[in-house]
């Protein structure tokens, strides 16, 4: 087989190995004679998937007794839905930071339920930035503050966070696990796992068991925290099959070197990749400020668009897929999570030299 | 391989066909050096499984172009809250049959929500049953009749279905695609697909276009139907692998000669078992009345509790797992879903016979 360098945004590359342990045994997981996708949810087949996943995640995150992993469905976008639901009562404001596109849909979610305050919106910004946490008008008794931590299509990250006197909620569906965090600065943290956990279908939720009292018992069931974490995410059927590959992944986080590990491993390609497009003489453009470049997901420009979409159709004929910026904003993004490998990095720095000397 | 042989209650068998198609892919689907959980959800790959679900599900099902296929996440437990949400407005009414343990959760979601009248409650008979559609008192104008086509813990399923004026819903999680029916009778059809359909983690709902527009703007963008309609279901990111998998059993459906071919031989399976207890001398007793067994989910009785837990026991011996009775009720329950093999069936018949014949 050859592999292709795979740049998607989401549903995006697992690592090979993960891959091939679930070829081995889709048909027959652990010698029972079924494949891990027939197993009932409350058997003691994926019991011990879904205790293992729940296990290295917290492990892998570093929580505390007072924080709980759940894994949830309907992604980010329900979690837009679900985060003031849950936790921003009548008469509070909550607090948000527009960073960019994802933090745009989460702020329009949050409107529906309650009061919006938007402490800073960079959603516009060319070249792509964030605000200064500390120069930010947080509200007195805020409900939270609401963050996206890394803008897959504005290509920028938060590298710290603010300091909040309320819970601060983040999605970190483009960034989660990528390296280390302090979860006890956040009250909830939300994640799709389509990026760096797993394939679509599973929601990491994790959250600060107090903050779930705050939800009114008048929501529907399975749209209270609570419910899942009474149940241990098995209220209901969960996505056992995608729980699955994620617990896979954590394993091979841990086999990385867990959160510090792997955070090693993409600043140093991250660090390649934008090296070469800033030492490309201008021809290649990076889209975010400097200092706040995402390590996932990389942005730039050539200098115009026929030779941005020549250099994807080029791209395509290397077996590298994914390179086309968000149809919002065009020009070119390569996301590099966790499982994309220094290999495809190589690839793709080998190709733009190649690409500039042709075309430059 | 020795295959198991698999009468768990949902997640639930799956063809082998499927399970090895999957299997020849998972690494490398269509020579694209990708998973098909690697792919975009917007990209060339996934949009040609992802259009042949929706097209195979629509041919199994036979609808019309007033009616629309969506693929969607959180199970019937989401969808009890989803669909009053969106279609019992202010000052309406809601009729519901409470035939059993899934159509009690959804009246309890639905109350959350706004006027229920239980038309009929079942729920707690035994021998389990479901009452007469004729002799219901239909509310005048009620914003729709919600029933449960097939009470999976209690065994029962409707053989025809209600004649309303209102739009008929149906939770047809544990009998979708069992037989033929005619989807113009309803106003909404839906199933988590982990019992005919799949893997879990994908819920179909069948819903006639119009019904929509009910829904309140100031819903969750997530939580109103039309947002899902409007997008083909790839509003957000779907549950690819899950997709993927359910077209395939679409395609393995339509082989067996779609829903018409496929009652054929589910009719035989539960004929066989259902006479294997009536012929038993009274060993095994039959906790459904006659007239509305399932053929998905075929439960019964022992002559004593120490006697089933040792039928179980031994059954499990034979590498035949799943027929344990819900815990709320006891007993014993085979789930003989479409994907459930003849030769199981077979299997289990002999172990009861040679069961009894130790122990009667």
């Amino acid at each position: 087989m050859s592999r292709a360098y795979n740049f998607n945004a989401g549903p995006a590359a697992l690592p090979l190995e993960v891959l091939e342990i679930a070829q081995r045994e889709l048909t027959d997981f652990n010698g029972t004679g079924m494949s891990i996708m027939e197993h009932s949810h409350r058997g003691k087949a994926y019991d011990a998937v879904h205790a293992e996943a729940v296990a290295n995640m917290g492990k892998l995150l570093g929580i505390t007794d007072d924080y709980q992993v759940l894994f949830l469905q309907g992604g980010a976008s329900l979690q837009f839905a679900q985060v003031p639901m849950n936790l921003l009562g009548q008469g509070q404001t909550a607090d948000y930071i527009n960073s960019g596109a994802w933090a745009s849909k989460a702020i329009k979610e949050a409107k529906k339920v309650g009061t919006v305050n938007i402490l800073a919106d960079t959603s516009k910004d060319i070249p792509t930035t964030l605000p200064d946490f500390d120069a930010l008008p947080y509200t007195k008794g805020a409900a939270y503050v609401h963050v996206t931590s890394n803008e897959t299509i504005a290509g920028t990250q938060m590298k710290t966070f603010p300091k909040t006197e309320a819970p601060l909620i983040a999605d970190m569906s483009s960034d989660i696990l990528c390296k280390p965090i302090d979860v006890s600065q956040f009250g909830l943290i939300y994640a799709g796992a389509q990026k760096n956990l797993g394939p679509s279908g599973v929601t990491l939720v994790v959250i600060r068991k107090d903050l779930a009292e705050r939800a009114p018992e008048t929501l529907p069931t399975m749209l209270q925290y609570r419910t899942q974490m009474g149940e241990n995410s098995l209220y209901n059927t969960p996505p056992t099959f995608g729980i699955y590959i994620l617990m896979l992944v954590t394993r091979w986080l841990l086999e990385k070197g867990g959160a510090a590990g792997i955070e090693k491993i993409n600043q140093a390609k991250a660090d390649k990749l934008y090296t070469a497009f800033d030492n490309s003489g201008g021809f290649y453009k990076g889209t975010a400020v400097k200092e706040f470049r995402s390590t996932m997901n990389v942005t730039w420009r050539l200098p115009s668009e026929e030779l941005e979409a020549q250099f994807i159709k080029d791209a395509i004929a290397l077996k590298m897929s994914g390179l086309k910026g968000h149809r919002s904003v065009g020009g070119i993004r390569a996301s590099i999570y966790n499982a994309c490998p220094a290999e495809a990095i190589d690839a793709l720095i080998a190709f733009m030299a190649d690409f500039q000397a042709k075309n430059g």
